[in-house]
Order: C-alpha cells, then sequence, then structure tokens
C-alpha cells in the first residue's frame, strides 16, 4: 500500500483530478457486539491519518425524545436515513465527500452536519450497514460481529451502566426491547457478509477471563484466505492445535472456518502475525503489535491474542482489496 | 405538464423504479435583490405540492458567531459548502433525495440537517448558485436578478430593519462590508445567467410607487422565447409600447431584451399574461392572476403588473423544459 501514490487534493475548477478511490470495510452487528473495538486496532495499524471511521449510527430520522414518543427503537430501518445511507455509502466508495449528519449520543439529539472526505480506508461501522443491496455493493470488505447472545448481553451491560451511565434494569428491558428487531433487521444482515467473527468462551458462564476469548471465523469463499492452511500446519505443535482452517458449510453454503484459541502463545501469535503481516507487502515499517489485539476491561486496557490475529486478517483483506481496486 | 404522470413511490428493493427528472430554476442574486418575492409567484402557479424550494444559505460553513471570528461573509464561497452543494444539485437534478443542512436564520446557527425528495419543480434560490461549472449545470433555467444598487440598499434596509430587527447603522455597515465579496463572488454569476431580471424606477430616487417599478429583461438566446416579437406588437396601442423587444448585446453577446412598463394597464395585462399561458398547454386549470405579481411593502401585500409578467414567463419556461426533458 505504501506504492500507492498520495491521494490528490481535492479538484477544483482549476485542476480537476480524478479521486483515488478508497477501500471501505463494514463492520456489522448488533450494540455492543464489540465494533468499536474490532476497528481499533485496525485505525491504529493503518494510521488515524489514513482512515475515515464513519458510524452509521449518525443517519438517525428521530433523536431519542421522538423514538420515545413514536415507540421505535434504532435499530429499526424506519428510524433512520436508509437511502441517505446508501447515497452516502456510495458517494465515499468513489471517493466523494459527504455532509454527515451527526447523531449525538451523550444527549440523543440530531446535531448539526459534518463534512466527511474518504481517507484511503474507509471503515463504516454500525447497525444497519448492510439492510439493502445497494448499501452491501459498496463495500470491499464485509465484516459480521456475531458474538454469542449471552455474551452480548454482558458486554451491554458492562458498557451501558459503566460508561452510559444506565442503570441494570433499564438495560435489560432495553435489551428486551430491542429483541424483535435484533431478530428482524440486525441479524438477517449475516448472511450477506464476507467474514463472520465470532468470540466465544468455552465453557456456558461468561465470566470467563475476557483476555482468553477463542474466536471463530467464518471465512466464505468471496474472499481470498492464502497462507491460513499453512498457518494452521505450522502451528500445530505436538499435536496441539491452536489455530484450525476447516472446511465446513455455513447455512448450507460452503465456507472456511478458521479457530483460533484464545491461549494461543504471544510466541506463536507473533509468529503467525509476522507471516500475515509480510504477506501484504507492507516493507516500509515492521508490525507494531501494541497496535493491535487491545481492549477495554472496565479500566484496564488487556490485551487478547485472537482479537490481534482477527484485527491483523481484517488488514490483509483491506490491503489486498488496495492494490487491486 | 398535466400529462406528466404521478412520480412513483421511492424505489425499494421491492420495486425498484426510475425517477422521474425534475426541472431546476435557479434564482440567484444578491442579498435583498428581490429572490424570495420572484419566488413566491412560481410556486404559487405550480401548487406547493409539486414544487421544492432550496436554498443555498443553508450550505454554510459557518455559523454566525464563527464567521465574526473569522472575519467572513457568507458571500464568500469558502464560508460555504460548495462541493457539496454541487453534489446536492446534481442530485436533486437526477430526482434523489439529499440530506439538507439548515441554516437557521433567526439565530445564526447550523441545524440538524433535513430530508429534501425533489418533486417536479425545484426552485433553487440564493448567493452563490451559479459559482461553479458543476452547479450551473445541474439547471435547466438560470435567472439572475440585478437590481440597480442603490434600488436593492434600499430594498435590503427595508427588509432588515423591519424584519431582522437590525439597526439602519448596522445595515449600512454590513453593506459596506459585504461590497468587496458581491463583486468578487455575487455579480460575476450574472454573466452565466439564462435570464437576467432588473426591475428599476424612471428616475434616480428610490421612492417611487414600488407597485409601478419597470422590468428589464435580458434573454439571452440559450432559451426559445416564441411569441413575444407578437406580444409587443399587439400591446402596441396608439404608439404607446408598453411591452417592447429589442435586439441588443450584454457583454458584447447578442440577446433580447424585453422591457415592461409598470404602469401596463391591468387589461394589458390579463390579455398578455392569456397569450403566455394558452401557449404553455396548461390546459387543465385557467390562469390565477391572484397567484402572482404580489409582493410585500411593509405590512401591505401590493401587486405589480411587471412582477406577474415576469413570474408568468419563467413558468412558461420551466413548462417548456419540463416536456423537453
Amino acid at each position: 500500500m505504501n506504492r500507492v501514490e498520495e491521494k490528490p487534493a481535492s479538484p477544483t475548477e482549476e485542476s480537476p483530478g480524478r479521486r483515488t478511490r478508497p477501500v471501505l470495510l463494514g463492520i456489522v452487528g448488533d450494540s455492543a457486539a464489540g465494533k468499536t473495538t474490532l476497528t481499533k486496532g485496525i485505525v491504529n495499524i493503518f494510521g488515524a491519518e489514513r482512515v475515515t471511521a464513519v458510524c452509521t449510527d449518525d443517519y438517525h430520522r428521530y433523536d431519542r425524545e421522538a423514538r420515545k414518543e413514536l415507540d421505535i427503537t434504532p435499530l429499526n430501518p424506519k428510524c433512520n436515513y436508509i437511502e441517505i445511507m446508501e447515497q452516502h455509502l456510495k458517494l465515499l466508495s468513489l471517493g466523494e465527500p459527504i455532509l454527515k449528519p451527526v447523531y449525538g449520543h451523550s444527549h440523543g439529539t440530531l446535531d448539526a452536519p459534518e463534512l466527511v472526505e474518504p481517507r484511503e480506508v474507509v471503515v463504516v461501522e454500525g447497525l444497519l450497514g448492510y439492510h439493502t443491496k445497494n448499501m452491501r455493493d459498496c463495500f470491499d470488505v464485509k465484516v459480521y460481529l456475531d458474538p454469542p447472545e449471552a455474551l452480548r448481553r454482558h458486554w451491554k451491560m458492562q458498557r451501558d451502566t459503566s460508561k452510559r451511565n444506565y442503570e441494570r434494569e433499564q438495560v435489560l428491558a432495553d435489551l428486551d426491547k430491542r429483541e424483535p428487531d435484533s431478530e428482524a433487521f440486525i441479524r438477517p444482515q449475516r448472511q450477506h457478509t464476507d467474514i463472520v467473527v465470532r468470540f466465544h468462551s468455552s465453557g456456558p458462564s461468561q465470566d470467563v477471563d475476557p483476555a482468553s476469548l477463542h474466536v471463530r471465523l467464518v471465512l466464505r469463499p468471496v474472499l481470498n484466505h492464502p497462507y491460513l492452511v499453512d498457518l494452521a500446519e505450522k502451528t500445530n505443535v505436538d499435536g496441539l492445535q491452536p489455530i484450525r482452517l476447516e472446511l465446513s458449510r455455513d447455512a448450507g453454503k460452503p465456507v472456511d472456518i478458521l479457530e483460533v484459541e484464545g491461549a494461543l502463545s504471544p510466541e506463536a501469535a507473533t509468529m503467525v502475525e509476522s507471516v500475515i503481516w509480510e504477506g501484504m507487502g507492507l516493507d516500509d515499517h515492521d508490525l507494531d503489535r501494541d497496535a493491535i489485539g487491545l481492549f477495554q476491561d472496565g479500566n484496564d486496557t488487556l490485551r487478547s491474542e485472537s482479537l490481534a490475529l482477527t484485527q491483523l486478517l481484517l488488514v490483509s483483506q483491506i490491503a489486498k482489496a488496495h492494490t487491486t481496486t
């Protein structure tokens, strides 16, 4: 990607120029499915100056008060400017700027819009990013976050009670209220994606060490995933298989399933990451392992090797899309 | 135009439909040049349900406070999202919806954006509507309001002291402050238009009866203006010529000049308007003469035959553009 030339300045009447087409990565999933955490490492690796992050929550049609009156959840497409989302994703995918609406999460208000000019990589994060075909067609890589429901509820409770000042009872009520819309509008998007990411623990309890969650990636054959077979074999030491690649079916269709053990040793993780990193041809700098795998647990920043590896695999897909556009 | 079928509902995934391309009319001119007054009659004739009015003032990049700090006037393109204006005009001209920014004139604030879905006719009114070629290319009919500077200052003083609660001294200071930008950015747009509208009085004083202003229309040969020669002859009674059509030059280029006397009698005006109206083929209803020619003078609503005729001529151009798109 270092070989790509500098993006030209905005074309003016004096110097009309063709824009560079950015790569669009979608990170879609239900509330508290881990979208922001996953995105963070990707932005870190590329550097904020090369990535534009857009959140589709900004396209809410109604503010918090109006939603209450209308008894509608933000998961409902009717609560969002879907047609404008389609238009803006299309414009971003063409390298055009947009005047993006802004939803103020702190007070639930619709604020003044802001100018967004797409950089090399555009990460689109949100609830309804793949709702229509027009939207899906704009992405180079479509990721869906699909944690087990019990884990997602655990995460939502943690976040909303610590960061958004909700009471436990409010969060539980909200989860129940949103469930029909989750089923109707959020989860059906899973089938239209290239990579499904599922962090999960071994047992039924969610109270396990969050740094040692496993990850299960469903890799649909629309993207190429070289060297994964190789990696799985290389990390197979003494019959222990911390990384396993298996042919399988998802909703009846053939897929690769990549399982990464949460207990993957830092040494094995470092080796795997090096192989992926070198395969990308980003030879201008070494991988900064501190840029990936980090997540918040209360006030602590912890590290997860399965998260790091997932982020790196997504980066490798973006890099590939970049060189082929 | 009555033969045009109903615009289809917004296309959905279920029923993709091709949108009807609307007709775009631009009404551009300096502050208080009469844009809103001219627009009103046009909206009245078509009916509000068939017209979408958009004001480019909404594309201000800075609110009133920020403009003061930056010492920049709203006439300066740098004070506006020009590239987004271009994009939105293009989208409207294709019949696509936009999420339009909103400038709150009362407090000079940038507010939450609003959805605008173009109807059959889109009237775009504002200061900088023809600033770039990309913008100009979106219009079917481009009008520029060009009153004598003394008359415009008179109008601005009237409006800003009565409706916007400014002091005389503030308005005078504002006019002087804006003059360099008017010269640099507003007036150069005149040359790129199809019709230049100049209301004016006979003498040097602006204190004449506002209902009897003359109008002088510069008609560039990019649009067809049938029956005007005819009209001028028909209204020539006893050597008095209340309507005159003359071949002339504007900035060196050949144009028609249509002069309409402010003292045009209601009888002559009615006759002229009937001819234009019938020429449009809008045979579903008669012309409502009360819909056009009206303007505010303080708290009074007055009538001007030259204004009425100007509005009707613009409507006839829109109708023509509508049948040829």
